[in-house]
């Protein structure tokens, strides 16, 4: 996954979303859909569908054995590459072969970046070879690459305290990412902003390029990539991640008054628009099968590692919740649809083209439901509305339809964490969807996150098959329970009329 | 530090040895020092002596200081390196400053291993850059590299029963290393067999090249070398460490029954001897300055990284015990030495030449205590005798003089473990020398170990003064103690009147 701004409204926005709502309940002009009518001959579900559900996910392997091969056969995956290609095409087979309906790629264009050859060195005061990685979407630097003394900033004011210094120079920004802490989170929120903004600031200070510390709290020399947002900054400059090992090396030696010189070296590019596509496959509903309940995850990943956690993990366990329900002939009342977006990693195309796609009928979308944490224990569901009101009575409702699973999961499952969405349901959350996220034990996510440690050993099974059950048993739970996550237009848009 | 084998003689020697030393006593023919004569006007030590020693130590951050010169100033330094070279001037000339007496460079001749350029790449079923590191000491492959199907063992069993199928391949070593567990310990003996033999034993059934999995429990795409020994092999194939990730991969992808190639390009050479030294520094004693208690660590270190806990750590131990006695001006009964011995890693040269230099003085080694398990949290100590029976009364010994310690440390410190000791005082327990070793938490150790990932930033200073005080403690009881550890004799060598 990747940072996303918080989708929530501002307080005027959920105030004018609240009031559009009451005006629209009052005047009954929501987006109606056709009354529920049970299809002729479709026998209701057994009441122990989900305990089946859970069980048959429990008694296999499935989502271990695809995950297996999207990181085997297939491998990582950026936006653009012919791997990706590959993975769409054994992701649509995959759902076709487990017998889920309406299976199709849907196009996407995306922008295509290549790594190219990349190097950083320590020129002073003595020669090493650094380990790094580009981070996404940066530019390149020029064939011969930029030498130059790099200054050091650990926060922004800090950068701001340089001054002219930054001029002509490198800026390493060697924030620490701290340990995962309970209560505290991961820390990756507070640490990534330099990934994200630092080559933008630099730039705008008159620094030539941009190192990064790696955001993660564990390394063994080992670098993660991520996207680097330039917005619409007029000069852009190169930016990488050392390792952490390695921007605390050249922070220990900037601080001991050392003068410092990197040769960075990237041959990075934009390499234009290509196609792509989501994969999306169906079990069709029983009484309202224009009622969707979306899973899903994205199928691109960096172009390091195999994209275990991220997010194969995430599309094995919607694959898998959606075969289950097929391996057991059990049909809910609602549609569940199987999503899978491409280009969310550097781009986030197939999110906005999945809502352009399916905007007519987006109010009848009860809930999208991601997984983007990796393919670790669960732990709960984390929940995004537009309007705070009705963000609150969902919790409720969820707290409520969810206790007859708690006994299925261990601890005190699930926890609901409002506010809480991630980055491809993001744009539906904007069109007043339901956003909602797989909670797992993210302990160690970040370790792995974006780095050429993001492999297949690093995936428990069992944790899989878990966080799995727990995908398969909210979709159950969504799209078969009687009443609708919102009331009618309580998902509705910002502003109503916007398409 | 490097695997050694245990250094323990056989059951029958041990017996020979018994009676050798109860003939001795019998006959009063033990080697004799000069009878304790107290220097005039020198003080006895005072009664609280180690206790201002371990809060000197406590006090400061000299260690850390040291280390922090040594990593970031110098970093890894191989036999044969400029870089080994000045972290010997480094070594003496901060000796000389921290007041120490006799401060010399021995000379050592060692055989220089150059790396060179390396790679290895997956050719079939798909390309795809493995993370590698030539083992120490192997050979280079042709410079066109070798291009050929690779076989799996996980055992020696499994490399027999590969048969001829071996010949004209590349063998990988898959087996894994357990976590660390605190009774198990870190299973890395048990796992390192393949990286020692695997070459050799590979050569000897027709293979062309050798792959291991990198010999850790615990990799973030991190690669470990370490040395492979061929013995008197005829044909010597290069090997390699993949790190725990693509070993496993490639091994998945053979046990699916999927041909695997891989091309495999090392430049490796051995470059033939060069001079270096072994770096040596004392206390003289006030009394018995003949007699020697050796403390020290090595100060080579693999190619990669910073060698910060290997053997980083030791060395700036065995330099700050003796530096803190300096500070304190404290003089114990017998000279304390602090030796760094060169070569450990891969060949052991600067251990041989400590002993043949100092051949006329080894019964006059009270002991030998080096550190080389990184910079941890201490927790006691090993001993290691050619005599059971008197590696039995000496840690009875140990035991007593050590109580009076425990309280300055936490838990129950130390552990006292017989039959323990390090690659470097090996040679001088062969000569009869009482060999220890300073054992500290080793939980994490080998997730750094010849590894990119050993370097300063892995160091806890809290833990690494803790280990400083707890050797410096040790050193000051083994030569400040009434009695010798063994009695003279004891730790004769194996055969008797053998130099």
């Amino acid at each position: 996954m990747k940072t996303t701004p918080p989708s929530k409204q501002s307080v005027v926005g959920r105030v004018l979303g609240l009031v559009a709502m009451v005006a629209m309940v009052a005047i009954g002009c929501g987006r109606a859909v056709a009354a529920p009518v049970p299809a002729p001959g479709e026998p209701p579900a057994p009441a122990n569908a989900v305990e089946r559900l859970i069980g048959s996910i429990r008694g296999q392997n499935a989502a271990y054995e695809k995950l297996t091969r999207l990181c085997d056969d297939i491998g990582h995956r950026i936006s653009g590459s012919a791997a990706l290609e590959s993975a769409v095409e054994w992701a649509a087979a995959t759902m076709r072969a487990d017998g889920l309906e309406n299976v199709r790629t849907e196009p996407v264009v995306v922008r295509r970046w290549i790594r190219g050859a990349e190097s950083a060195r320590l020129v002073e005061p003595r020669p090493l070879d650094l380990v790094m990685l580009g981070l996404g979407n940066s530019v390149g630097t020029p064939p011969e690459g930029i030498t130059a003394e790099v200054v050091l900033a650990r926060t922004a004011a800090e950068l701001d305290a340089l001054g002219d210094r930054v001029r002509g120079r490198i800026v390493l920004f060697d924030n620490p990412m701290p340990s995962f802490d309970a209560k505290r989170g991961t820390g990756y929120g507070q640490t990534v902003g330099f990934r994200l903004r630092g080559p933008r600031l630099a730039a705008e200070r008159g620094a030539v390029a941009v190192l990064i510390r790696s955001v993660t709290a564990h390394s063994l020399s080992t670098p993660h990539t991520g996207v680097t947002l330039y917005g619409d900054t007029k000069v852009r400059i190169p930016g990488a991640a050392l390792t952490v090992e390695h921007a605390a090396y050249l922070a220990r030696l900037i601080q001991a008054g050392q003068k410092v010189v990197v040769h960075l070296k990237m041959a990075a590019r934009d390499a234009g628009e290509v196609p792509s596509a989501n994969v999306v496959g169906e079990i069709r509903g029983r009484e309202h099968p224009e009622e969707i309940v979306v899973i899903g995850a994205h199928l691109d990943s960096w172009d390091v590692g195999q994209g275990a956690h991220d997010d194969g993990a995430g599309v094995v366990m919607a694959m898998d919740a959606a075969a289950a329900l097929r391996r057991l002939d059990l049909r809910p009342r609602r549609t569940i649809r199987v999503v899978l977006w491409t280009n969310e990693e550097n781009g986030g195309a197939g999110a906005e083209q999945y809502v352009a796609d399916h905007r007519a009928e987006l109010d009848r979308h009860i809930a999208a439901l991601e997984s983007d944490m990796g393919g670790f224990r669960p732990r709960g569901f984390g929940l995004d509305l537009q309007d705070a009101a009705a963000e609150r009575a969902a919790v409720e409702k969820l707290r409520t339809w969810t206790k007859p699973l708690a006994k299925h999961f261990p601890g005190r499952w699930p926890v609901l964490e409002p506010g809480m969405a991630g980055a491809d349901v993001g744009p539906l959350v904007e069109k007043g969807v339901p956003g909602m996220l797989l909670l797992v034990d993210e302990s160690k996510y970040f370790d792995y996150h974006h780095s050429p440690a993001d492999t297949l050993d690093k995936v428990e099974p069992a944790a899989l098959t878990e966080a799995t059950a727990a995908m398969a048993a909210m979709a159950w739970v969504l799209a078969e329970s009687k009443e609708r996550l919102t009331p009618m237009g309580a998902s509705a848009p910002r502003s109503p009329g916007t398409p």
